[in-house]
């Protein structure tokens, strides 16, 4: 999951997302062991509220559709179809960073295996971006106590876009600030000819309360308007303290934002531990830091979203995007950001195709280019499918990992939720019932969400969430497979629900333009 | 700490005092909260016992004396003297490999704190290994499935005392085997040229109920054993997986051992997530792997063991030590491995000085140099101090890291543990009474302790420590000061204990000589 470069869209998009995901989580927490409690009551008398509890009917869909639910749910939790498709996206191909070979090779590779499954592909072209990493290394090279001749090596990562340093590096005393308010009160040309590290701790606190999204926000930015702001004031690079819920000196990686206005100085991460060694030492006296960093921005190159229809049998004009984003950060091979909701949107078309379900409405599997590093997919989705948004009848994505989902979380009409209840009883088993509004259900699904079409994301644990995303520890092994199941049922009885409903979920009037 | 070298030490060695500690562990959990159980009875009839616990007595002590042991250990909690020194040895001074610039610093250093305390302090010279790590890079350059022209990165670290590569790196294809009998079962020549990875995992199940000791041996011997058997059978590199209780992509270094009858090949560990991933392509076809390692064995330097008497008021030829090793790995900055050891060791003197305590034997502090690269300090030792070992009257040691003491571990005669039971009753308000009979209490005081020396060091809570250790992850921050007092108040009320008690403490009769 990408995070927005403003500081206006990330306090407004990211926290409520995962705040509500983080909340209900709370409600949830052991349901994989204990049963489930049942989903909320509907609004009304109690006697109408009895009657619902009573008889909860199926909303719109027949006892059969009902059924196939089931089948899908147990055959999504059964089914290692989605666990070996993710191996392969991150062993195999590895890291599927923006304008990379590897994407291409993701792209070719996803395109192939849905049309293996009898979808209809398309690939739709799309611009994006082309940064490279290079060396990266940083160092103390003088401060008060050290050893003669040596260095305290500092542990970082060039933040994605970032400018280079000159080969040989710069080497600048480092001012430490804790806050953009710190920043602000240093005084005139306190920066000018130095590296500024903004030395935000994450809030581990509130990770582990389940509110790591809360935590992301208030952290994450200084990764937006941290490097033009020390540019600004003649700062010669930027550092920002890692974004992270743990401390195994591993940088964390991101998009660095530049405003035009300011010289681009480079940018990176520096890890916890590092961030804390080097406010410690700058207390003590003037810190000398050598800093390497050579990435390099090549034009910008074709890329692809990769779209496999499931056709509709009645309305197929009329679609649910089922989806992940393809690309990743190149630290880490992007099994949790974002291979795991690639593979269980695949794992979507590959049940339908399974269990022979051929729904009234086209599920479209989209697995979108460039969420990480400017969201080009995502914008020509929009641009090209205009005038077919109408039609658009739900829009679910999954970019939160893959840890246990306790529901589903709703963008739209309030009256989603009723219509949705006999989904959330259907996933029961799982202990995914608790449906939850909230305004962010995907950053590639935002747009199409704003003009009305429902949006949806699995409600996921997002505890352990920011341990590992955007680190090099972003890899395989940290999916859990019954999770990465659960996960799946819950994206594939949604999508059925939504293709095969008697009539389309309830929609919301478009949001007015911004 | 280290483990040493040969598989039936590591084996001997050091799973029963880890394994000790954690059992106890288990039995203490939440002693910091909830009181404490009263000490172990004494043996003897049930009558004996009763009496034994309703009029406990103070053993070798006067009720002054264990009045002194009250304050000592409230002073150690409240006194951040220890914490400081830490923050000065890691941030200031920083990692300190024997025979490295820092190393040399931090003798220089504490001998200076220790003069400053009015301990007579001697540097006893020792010989030690030079070996400085190079550049360390590793990639997949060839596997089934790759896109072209790319690679996949692996993240590794030399071990300690390394052999090199090339300076341009050699590329050979990978063989992964699981144990040492899997290795065994290859067929001749099947290793030949080619770079072999041991890829036993961590038993983090065992780490997790505090048995780490337990799996750390079982996973330790390929690091001791490895090189030289692929050696031998004609590998031209040899890795092994990270042993580590915790997945943050975060290699884990250690001193690598080379049988002189085999030839010296490259040595490093990889990731758990770097093994897995060779692991999962090796299985699918041939591997090859580009691994460039550029460490140097230099001639080795003069260093010294820091030894600071705080002399005893009426028995100063009698000695009671108390210690930890100076020298850490290179990666972090060693501060649970044992820059802890050292400060809280530090901690005793002071404290000493700071309560105007003059016990009647001499408390001898020392800061032991290349525990983890041969143990180069406590050899020379107990040469230079053979003599006087007779009147060595205890011997301290804490290097298992810097969480929550239950209690105190100890080798020698069985009595020790009636004799040390009031000792135990001053550390019930930090839930530190239970006392464990162990073979290991510190490969720095092992040879001393082998002579009938009553050995003792803290029983510390091990289930994090094998997060760390040997890591870049060993950094200040992973100290907790409440932690780090706890372990100063074991370490101070047992070494004045051990300094003033109506007589020695019992001896056991020396072990065997081997």
């Amino acid at each position: 999951m990408h995070v927005r470069h403003l500081i206006p869209c990330t306090m407004k998009k990211l926290p409520p997302r995962l705040l509500a995901s983080t909340l209900t989580l709370i409600a949830a927490a052991g349901f994989a062991q204990t049963p489930p409690s049942p989903p909320p009551p509907a609004p009304g008398t109690l006697g109408q509220r009895m009657a619902h509890f009573l008889d909860p009917g199926n909303g719109a869909w027949t006892a059969q559709q009902i059924a196939a639910m089931d089948r899908i749910r147990d055959a999504a939790l059964s089914d290692n179809y989605a666990l070996w498709e993710l191996r392969h996206l991150t062993d195999n191909i590895g890291p599927r960073l923006s304008g990379s070979p590897q994407a291409a090779q993701a792209v070719e590779y996803v395109a192939a295996e849905m049309r293996a499954l009898g979808a209809k592909v398309t690939l739709e072209k799309t611009m994006v971006p082309h940064w490279v990493r290079g060396i990266e290394t940083g160092a103390l090279v003088d401060w008060k106590g050290m050893t003669p001749n040596t260095i305290q090596k500092v542990v970082l990562t060039a933040l994605g876009g970032s400018a280079a340093t000159p080969e040989a590096g710069i080497t600048a005393p480092v001012v430490v600030v804790p806050s953009f308010e710190a920043f602000k009160r240093l005084p005139d040309g306190a920066v000018k000819g130095k590296i500024v590290l903004f030395n935000h701790p994450f809030d581990k606190q509130l990770a582990a309360q389940g509110l790591g999204g809360e935590a992301y926000g208030q952290a994450v930015v200084y990764r937006g308007a941290g490097p033009s702001l020390a540019a600004s004031a003649g700062a010669v690079a930027v550092l920002v303290r890692s974004v992270g819920s743990i401390e195994y000196r591993l940088p964390h990686t991101g998009a660095a934002s530049y405003d035009p206005a300011a010289p681009r100085i480079p940018a990176a991460a520096v890890t916890a531990e590092d961030a804390d060694l080097m406010a410690n030492l700058a207390a003590q006296g003037t810190v000398q830091m050598h800093l390497t960093l050579t990435p390099q921005t090549l034009p910008q190159v074709e890329s692809y979203n990769v779209i496999a229809d499931w056709k509709g049998s009645t309305h197929p004009e009329q679609v649910v995007i089922v989806s992940g984003h393809l690309d990743s950060w190149d630290l880490g091979t992007g099994a949790i950001d974002d291979g795991a909701g690639v593979v269980v949107s695949m794992q979507v078309v590959h049940l339908m195709k399974k269990l022979s379900l051929h729904p009234q409405r086209t599920i479209r599997f989209i697995a979108w280019m460039d969420e990480e590093s400017g969201s080009e997919g995502a914008a020509t989705y929009a641009a090209d499918h205009a005038a077919e948004i109408k039609d658009h009848v739900g829009a679910l994505e999954s970019d939160l990992g893959c840890d246990h989902p306790t529901g589903i979380t709703f963008a739209g009409a309030p009256a989603l939720s009723e219509w949705l209840a006999p989904v959330a009883r259907e996933l029961e088993p799982i202990g995914a019932t608790l449906l939850t509004p909230g305004s962010d259900v995907g950053e590639d699904v935002a747009s199409v969400v704003a003009k009305g079409v429902p949006g949806f994301s699995p409600t996921q644990d997002s505890r352990y969430y920011f341990n590992y995303h955007h680190t090099a520890a972003d890899t395989f092994d940290k999916v859990d497979p019954r999770r990465l199941g659960e996960n799946a049922a819950v994206m594939a009885v949604l999508a059925y629900a939504l293709a095969d409903s008697s009539s389309p979920a309830p929609r919301a009037a478009p949001a007015p333009a911004q």
